[in-house]
C-alpha cells in the first residue's frame, strides 16, 4: 500500500473540503450583511466547481477577488484550528466505529450459529481465502 | 463560525474518505490473489454506497464479513499513519496555494491597471463592500 500517495491524495481532498467549509462560512456571514452577494456566491459555487478547491478559488478570483481573498483567509484559519484535534478525532472515530461493527457482527454470527450453523460455513467458502491476512503482507 | 461543528463534519468526511482509500487498497491486493472477489467488491462499492463509510461497512458485513474486517483493519492503519504528517501537509498546502493565488491576482491587477484601469473600479463597486473584513469579526 502506497501510504505516501494516499497521504498526498488525502491532503488534497482535505484542502478542497476546507475550502468548501470556508465558502459555507463566508456565505453565511455575508448573507446577513449583503444577501445579494450571498445569493450570487451560492449560484457561483456549483458542486462541479467546488470539487477542486484550487480551481474554484482561481475562477472566483476572476469574478470577485475580494470574496476569493476572504475565503482563502477563512480556510487557512480553519486548517490551523483543525490540525490540533482532527487527527485524534479521526483515529478515535475509526477505532470506535470498527469496534461497534465487530460487536454487531459477533452478535449476528452468534444468532446465526444458533439458528442455522451451515450458513457460516458456505459463506466463508465463497470468499477470498487469504482475506484475513494483514494488508502489509501484500503491499 | 462554528469551529466545533466544522471539525466534527470534517472528521466524519475524513473517516469516510479513509474507508474509501482502504477499499481501493484491499481491492488492489485481492486483485492479484483473487480477481473474482476483487470484481465483486468493485461492483459492490458504488459511489452512493461508499459516500458514507459506516453504512458501507455495515452493508459489506452482511455480504462478505471477512472483506469488511480487512477493510476496517486497513483504514485504522491508514488513520494511524496519516495523523502524523497530514495536518502539517494540509496547513502547508493551503498556505502555499493561498500565496500562489495572491501572486497571480497581483500580477493580473497590475496588468489590468496598465491596460484598462476602469475595470478594477467597476468590479469593486459591484461586490460586497464589507468583504475585506476578517471572518472572525462576524462569527
Amino acid at each position: 500500500m502506497d501510504i505516501k500517495q494516499i497521504a498526498k491524495d488525502t491532503a488534497k481532498m482535505l484542502q478542497s473540503y476546507l475550502t468548501y467549509q470556508a465558502v459555507r462560512t463566508v456565505s453565511a456571514q455575508i448573507n446577513e450583511t449583503n444577501p445579494y452577494v450571498a445569493a450570487w456566491l451560492h449560484r457561483f459555487s456549483t458542486k462541479e466547481r467546488i470539487q477542486d478547491g484550487e480551481v474554484y478559488i482561481e475562477q472566483l478570483f476572476l469574478e470577485k477577488p475580494e470574496l476569493a481573498l476572504r475565503i482563502m483567509t477563512v480556510r487557512q484559519h480553519l486548517a490551523e484550528e483543525m490540525t490540533e484535534f482532527l487527527p485524534e478525532m479521526v483515529s478515535t472515530g475509526i477505532m470506535q466505529a470498527n469496534m461497534e461493527h465487530r460487536r454487531q457482527h459477533l452478535e449476528r454470527i452468534t444468532q446465526l450459529d444458533l439458528s442455522n450453523p451451515s450458513i457460516q460455513e458456505s459463506e466463508s467458502n465463497s470468499a477470498d481465502s487469504s482475506s484475513y491476512e494483514t494488508p502489509s503482507e501484500n503491499s
